[in-house]
């Protein structure tokens, strides 16, 4: 059991920026996410593309505002479970929570703030008979180790961004790359879909187009796919020890749905005129996850609003201290690592 | 007259980040500020000490902070008056308002933002007997255009950041510069107590110490000040042009207080369930300013208050239009400057 004080569903920017603000409260964090990776939608949409009403920052890449906020949040160690999904909580007698994912993993805190953005990121699965068999003996739907791939052959399939950039990167690590789109045509960033180009003209990828692959074979580990143009109806079998259809992410607030939660337009409702709590005392919902009159899904909201909660949170937790608020300047921020970061002092001295 | 869309009182870091908000829905901003430059706190207590807890930036530098968000806010083109105080507030008959300022200047808009801080920065001033005959005459308390102090002899009193600094600056700009101080210890970074002991070494600062100014004479401008030892008593008459004493200035609500406004520990009470509105429809206020239950002073509280802020301000003066969000990465940044930035779209391409 994984034993934390704020567990945080949801590692995108609002759960990634509670993380600190905890910290400063002397709070440790846990974050699940369903995503291999953190950053939420930044990471798994759009890391390559500009935000420009982050305030402070003129212009800055998604997946770099990820990459910063998690080296804010370093000196306080926060946990991860990645690549699993929240799926049930209780409540114990004693006020505090256990949320146990869809891989059996529990976590225990007295407090769960909810920063689950749109819902759980859940792959578009194509439609192949016996697609389920395999799943985790050949078929995958995400990248989350792409060491594991090194010497194999996989087939991609897919047109967007990730086919592509996954086909680029494993190139260089896996035996033999198949890339297997149902249009001639990809759509992505111009220096994905060239390079590409390139591996497919130097043969380090196979490009099969327009097709789509029919159908999965193998004993209990995919060994086989068939593979049919679409254009002629030929099919071929093609030699695989991986299937990684990559046809996107959809999110899915999925089980939280069904945790006794006042949902509104898909969203949680909360208190916002204190500290973002939901109706279940002890589980706040913060980020684009949670609704309330003039609410705007926007970065810098969920960073507030995750500020409000943790200030809430700890006085939950510690009912009887009084907390002073102190500025970072003035303070420093004291790392759970051992770290410390302090402004220069002032001197006193003097002038002969 | 100046007009505007939203007038707003205060540009510190919330005022500032109010003008980009109100930029992405085409709103003009006008910013009234009582010191000489923007940036509230951060420019004027501690532009060179490092802040922790801005999302996104494990460090920054105050003063880095608000050049940053200048350059944000440039495309929006905001009007500034610097260097003046906000007086008095009129309502027009049809709801909009007039604010005039202590130096006569006025100010009209249909919404009225109130980002005041701490309120308004006062200077301290040095207690002479003829002290106000001169102010402008040759006294000032803040340094707004070092320019016109070239070829000038100049006496600056005080023994922190400001007077050590304005004298490093001035010492290559002004004719003389004397630097008094009751005090032979001066108190600052260390970089600029060694500055000026290296200045002083080198003949470029005259420093009198341990002193003080006790009277000023001229015939209408300044023309000289008398300095007394502060341990033998003994009076010495310096000639000068400007005499700048700088003693700290300390933020008072001041005008604000009385403009009918609710407030609460001298802040002003606003409806934090949903705009950041004040108890006078039409008058909004944000950032440090402010209070609500759960109100914590820090500065990104104040970005997400402005956001609110910025939305139901666009409602008001366009109660019929419908507003739909998009984010800036989708729909960019269009500036009233003609400039225009956007993400790098994907494109569509065959790869054969
Ligand atoms: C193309 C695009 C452009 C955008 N541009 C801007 C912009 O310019 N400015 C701006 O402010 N915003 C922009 N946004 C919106 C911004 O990305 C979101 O507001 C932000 O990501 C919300 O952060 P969050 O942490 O609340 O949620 P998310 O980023 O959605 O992260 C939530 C995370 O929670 C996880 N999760 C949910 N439920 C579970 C569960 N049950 N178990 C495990 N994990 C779970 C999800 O997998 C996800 O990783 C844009 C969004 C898109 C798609
Ligand atoms: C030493 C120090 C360290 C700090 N460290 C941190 C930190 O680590 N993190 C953090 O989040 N915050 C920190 N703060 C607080 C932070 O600086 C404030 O929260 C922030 O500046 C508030 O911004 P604001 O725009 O609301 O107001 P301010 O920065 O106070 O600006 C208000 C402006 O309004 C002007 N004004 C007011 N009334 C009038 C009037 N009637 N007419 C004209 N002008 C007027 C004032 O002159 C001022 O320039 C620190 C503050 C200090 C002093």
């Amino acid at each position: 059991m994984i034993k934390t004080d704020i567990l945080i569903i949801g590692a995108g920017p609002t759960g990634l920026f509670a993380v600190f603000e905890a910290g400063l409260l002397q709070l440790k964090c846990h974050l699940i996410d369903a995503l291999p990776q953190a950053g939420g939608q930044c990471s798994e949409i759009y890391p390559k593309k500009p935000i420009y009403d982050i305030p402070g920052f003129p212009e800055v890449l998604a997946g770099d505002l990820v990459d910063n906020l998690m080296e804010q949040i370093k000196p306080f160690q926060p946990g991860f479970t990645l690549g699993e999904r929240a799926e049930t909580i209780e409540k114990l007698d004693d006020g505090s929570f256990i949320v146990t994912t869809n891989k059996g993993t529990q976590h225990h805190a007295p407090i769960v703030a909810i920063a689950g953005g749109l819902g759980s990121f859940e792959p578009r699965k194509p439609l192949l008979e016996n697609l389920e068999k395999y799943e985790d003996n050949g078929v995958a739907y995400m990248i989350k180790e792409p060491e594991i791939y090194r010497g194999k052959k996989v087939l991609i399939a897919g047109g967007g961004d990730s086919a592509l950039d996954w086909s680029i990167f494993l190139a260089d690590v896996a035996d033999e790359v198949t890339l297997v789109h149902r249009r001639n045509e990809f759509r992505g960033a111009l220096d994905s879909v060239e390079k590409v180009q390139q591996l497919k003209n130097e043969g380090k990828i196979n490009l099969i187009t327009p097709a789509e692959v029919v159908s999965l074979k193998g004993e209990d580990h995919l060994e086989k796919v068939t593979v049919k143009n679409t254009t002629t109806s030929e099919e071929t079998d093609v030699e695989v020890d991986n299937f990684i259809p990559l046809f996107g992410l959809s999110p899915k607030l999925g089980p939280i749905s069904d945790w006794g939660l006042e949902i509104e337009k898909n969203a949680i409702k909360v208190d916002n005129s204190l500290d973002y709590q939901t109706n279940i005392p002890g589980i706040y919902a913060i980020g684009d996850v949670n609704t309330y009159p003039g609410k705007l899904k926007l970065i810098l909201c969920g960073f507030h609003e995750a500020t409000l909660m943790c200030q809430s949170a700890y006085q939950k937790i510690f009912p009887d201290k009084k907390y002073v608020m102190k500025y970072t300047t003035v303070g420093g921020v004291t790392g759970f690592d051992g770290s410390k970061k302090e402004a220069p002092k002032a001197v006193v001295k003097a002038i002969d």
